[in-house]
């Protein structure tokens, strides 16, 4: 269960208002890495978790907190968007150079669609969609799945950092960006908990047979393409991440196969 | 540039034709976490990078072969689908209740609009779509996600693996999960290796002024659920992974701001 | 079967050309409220209608005028494109902010893709598409979702209104939101005789044995947030519009109940 | 913001799992009409909420409660999912009919993405969309886009109802059929109170000058179709819900207007 | 303007109900290549079109006929549906296979969404979209695209008609297979007249000035496969379709340039 | 199997940056007929091909060379992106109108999310999707398609070509230019090819044996609109294109049949 405060974490109102950036600011509300796919990505985790505990607790304790984000971004937005121009006509535009670049750079939608309000879509207005959640059931993926979003998220924030001046926008950033921080290193934490208990370790799924793969192909580095730096990393030489193995490298694949024969389905689905 | 030759890097032909799992396959080719994902990936990735040398040349060798991945699936997807049933009546399925079931688990596009080819969509039929693709140019950020999207798949891999008996169909799975294998522990490498060198550490983006986020709440546990667990972990006390702080725990906000008024934009907008 | 005359309901040509203005008038065209929506709307609700005479009549005589306004809009739109710029160089917008302004505020693919024509597309640039029609079989349920989309609709016509001095535009969507007006009050109509006839009543579906639901929290609101004004509407306490209950308030739910333990699934699911 | 409690509002277990029935229970989580899209759109219309007071309080105290909805759901899912098969060969499904009706009537993401888990999908697999949501700052069009996904919801929840006889997914249907029931009488009483109390009236939006409109359009049905009982309606005569008019009724439009000559874009558009 | 007439082109009544079959038949109505697509793309073309007369009528008189097209299709499979099961446990299917059969390949949203109705969307369940339509404003190419379009649409049609035995679905594809094949014949008529007459030659755009490409690439087949029989074929050797070269065959290109250097954005931007 | 050089086909630099434009640049990499759409569909045609031999080998030979365009795209978008500003505040716009027609032009996620780096996406940013992509298995539609794509993929690139005069940027245009005129020649040839063949002729699909479709409207025009221009082209009198009959022309349909009546499914659908 849910139970909403009408309270914020943390102050979220700009300086003045500035359509522009509102519509800057959506990406990081509805976008692929804005607020509400961490909100879901970690609720569908815990309530799909197959253990109970701390793991599940994580998920609950941080996944609340990211719809309180939710939250502050769409009440910033609104507010940023307050002052928003409705006459838009192109003699007000010759008249004043400014509004003409506000006018390019709004999301028209805000306008004509929310009046002056947020939306669940992204900086170019492309709707959130379900499919920017990642929740398979195995958690070490689904942490690493966690710490990519709050890195990829920490950085859009760093980003829209610089592109305002506005002391009450930044004030928020600064924030946000800073339980980004923690986030990030909280799903890191996890990650090697998980593996130091060996409730889960490399190569993920590690309860999936190893000696069901083909393992002579499962530490060569096949370079397909011609760079020749490709062999001077780590991962061309030495011992592998998952303990199990060491890199060998070589310059595109040592065999390979002919492809089987075209298929020739039923006459009546009426290729040619 | 790309060169095309007319073999694979392994055999990817199936004991026998078996539509309904052809459906399953698809996922791994046109899903979320498929084949032509990490193929997009690796390149854009690639395209985008801001260094030459040996971080690029991996993401140029690795993309490549998985374009290669993309044409072996498709081509045993095709073959899967190769004595796909035309006749679909409910008389047909009275009579044959095996046919039934497999009219109800195959993809009815890969008939109607493919005419028993494969597709470029999920295992529900759903479009591949560019969102499904992560580049930021921040490379420990997008290390990250190929190193989930490798886990990703390797886990959707070993599921398609029990839910099929075909030895064909297996074989060509043992193979891409070695491979799986092998890109999870070359990103992990790389992930080590960025860090180890000082192009990028925690928390990612390293370069953004850490003195520029509110570090007061960077690395406190704010649980905003009730799960008892939720301070056991490694999450909740002791040094950060970013080894630039301590955690600690809080059950709750200890402090909030009053929300913001409602906003008042133009009356022009016929809001209420 | 469908009938159409080279001419138009009213007249749809703008005082002249404006770009910028196109692009928003996308949004009544091929928007989640535009007017594909409600032509397609009307058309699925009558082609699945349950009763001959005049509710069925009532869908095919709207839904045949939206696709009239389609075209109306598509025509408009096209106009209004008919000035679009082609060069767009840098160099050009120093010499000219205005056109910056444009360039900035046009939909490109209105350029590129259509060469100066109008889309199945709102504002920005997201194709129409088939789930923003609602057609459930139910008509009280689709009666008001029609009410709701000529709403929404009339409120658009009328921020685009103010978003231009053009007299011909404005003539047109004179004409666009009487017929809004109109079809508001259809809509309208419609739902108080389905209610005044029995054919359905509240709550929707109303043939729905209310025995089989949980009478006790039928009527109850339970305010999961902490407005103090949440108490003081005619939502709280009194009589319901069903006519079949009376409202009670109360602060957060009275009784819950655990979750649930985790699941355990197969463990070839290869979960943690 | 938002607090969590790992406690549901109401029980919310089947009385055995059932794959196929877990599919079609996604619909009412993350379909068009599903749990995540109110919970979404009155959360998005609080934050966008230009007046302080009841109607704000209303739409937080019934959106928290709708976030805890989607969360049963899920956790439901979860539970209906946890037996679903493995094995899923053409060997196994042939000495098990049933078992080729479960594969077929299963959501196979749900095994291979989710290893049986909830996703943010709607029934047929379409990942839920930032467009479902409707919030246009006008609260008596958003209010009947509420009335309206309350009834949809519940007739979809009734239809569901029968398609299972599991003791445990009914009792959890009676409960959420029933604040459906609630929720719908709320939205028409609210709509009934914005109208009494003149804060916002018909047609909407109420505060559009009404004579900028073509007035004579503004009641006339003008039927473009061709059914007898069209004028049968309290749509085609008597006086106009919004108090302001008379219904008249017209067989086709009265006159109509040439269509103006086709456009001639820049021939650097390379049209014909 | 369209008007509408309560008559079909063709009967279209199934011999008796078949919902699997329902599911199938969506394809055509609202897939990439249904009616909806080529009514939408033949409408756009005609209202943005750039010449009056002959083409644009035609594009007129095609495009009525396909809304037609659409409303026949959705009436066929809401009879299709009709008697479409609402019991669907487990239970049920047990005791009946072909039930199990039919739950497995009916779309579940016809049922819990449409209550036995047809609905915008392909037979997988994909709502129709915009970006199916086709309209750039130059006819030859878009001629092409219809050309496209009618033969997609025939060979489904095609394949559909033997996934049936029911004479009452059968005919009404003899009917719409019979349209498809006058339509594809008129497109081409047109792409001939279009070139016959000059209005528009090969390549398309053909008033782009051709010496603003790089005509040395204009005519060679650069073959970046190694398929033996790539230069057998009449476009490898001899003159080409345009009547402006003659086609040569290369085995791979003749020269390469090297990459660009990578870039080197803002710092700011955090990447790495 | 594909193989990566890191050279590229032509060069691909500006002569310098411009982010606006790298907006515009796009389209023709990740839209609807980009590079990524010609990519794919040819390879899936390829992999799903049911003849060995020519026309497949022409697949893969033009296939591999079109994923190298997109790389040459990606490639030289992010050079455009190469200094695009990171403040854009409204001070900035004021002080520099060309910024504010700078930041209204480009696309915001360019910055945000890709840190000035290439996306899979059109120039409205909408991801590219797999629904692009034809593969039918009839390679006579298929290759209409393709020659469609060419020539829709010409006109884009015409068109940008007068959106910019940089150098550079021309420079690739007039080669992706002159290689979309090798391909339309290409596919036209091979269309005719199959034609004189034998292998595949008109109507697609020429194996649906003809007697089964209602032959007396195979050829016949009926005109649903009132264009006097209707019956002068080619497409309304004298021999069909597929040689089989004779076009003949007709003002509105001679006969049509009632609508049936409306459907009545299972009352616990809870339709009215
Ligand atoms: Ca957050
Ligand atoms: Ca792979
Ligand atoms: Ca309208
Ligand atoms: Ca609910
Ligand atoms: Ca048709
Ligand atoms: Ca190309």
């Amino acid at each position: 269960m849910f139970f909403h405060k009408q309270e914020l974490q943390f102050k979220a109102s700009p300086s003045k208002p500035d359509a522009v950036y509102a519509r800057r600011l959506q990406e990081v509300l509805g976008g692929q890495y804005g607020e509400i796919s961490v909100a879901m990505q970690y609720g569908f985790q815990a309530w799909n978790s197959h253990k109970p505990g701390k793991y599940r607790d994580l998920l609950f304790g941080i996944g609340a907190e990211e719809f309180g984000h939710v939250e502050m971004l769409a009440i910033m937005i609104a507010q940023l968007l307050e002052k928003a121009p409705v006459e838009q006509s192109e003699a007000a535009m010759a008249a004043d150079p400014v509004l003409g670049a506000v006018i390019g750079g709004t999301d028209v939608q805000a306008a004509i669609v929310a009046g002056a309000g947020a939306r669940p879509v992204d900086s170019n207005g492309n709707p959130w969609q379900g499919s920017y959640v990642t929740a398979s059931g195995n958690l070490l993926a689904d942490f690493t799945a966690n710490a990519n979003a709050e890195m990829q998220g920490r950085v859009q924030a760093a980003r829209l950092f610089n592109m305002t001046d506005d002391k009450g926008v930044r004030d928020l950033l600064s924030f946000l960006i800073a339980r980004d921080t923690m986030h990030q290193n909280q799903w890191l934490a996890a990650i090697a908990e998980l593996q130091a208990e060996g409730t889960e370790t490399l190569p993920v799924p590690s309860n999936f047979p190893i000696n069901q793969e083909h393992r002579e192909f499962s530490y060569e580095y096949i370079n397909f393409s011609d760079g020749p730096a490709a062999a001077e990393g780590s991962w061309a030489a030495g011992p592998t991440p998952d303990g199990k193995g060491e890199f060998s490298y070589r310059d595109g694949p040592e065999t390979s196969v002919p492809m089987p024969p075209p298929t020739q389905p039923d006459s009546r689905f009426f290729g040619t």
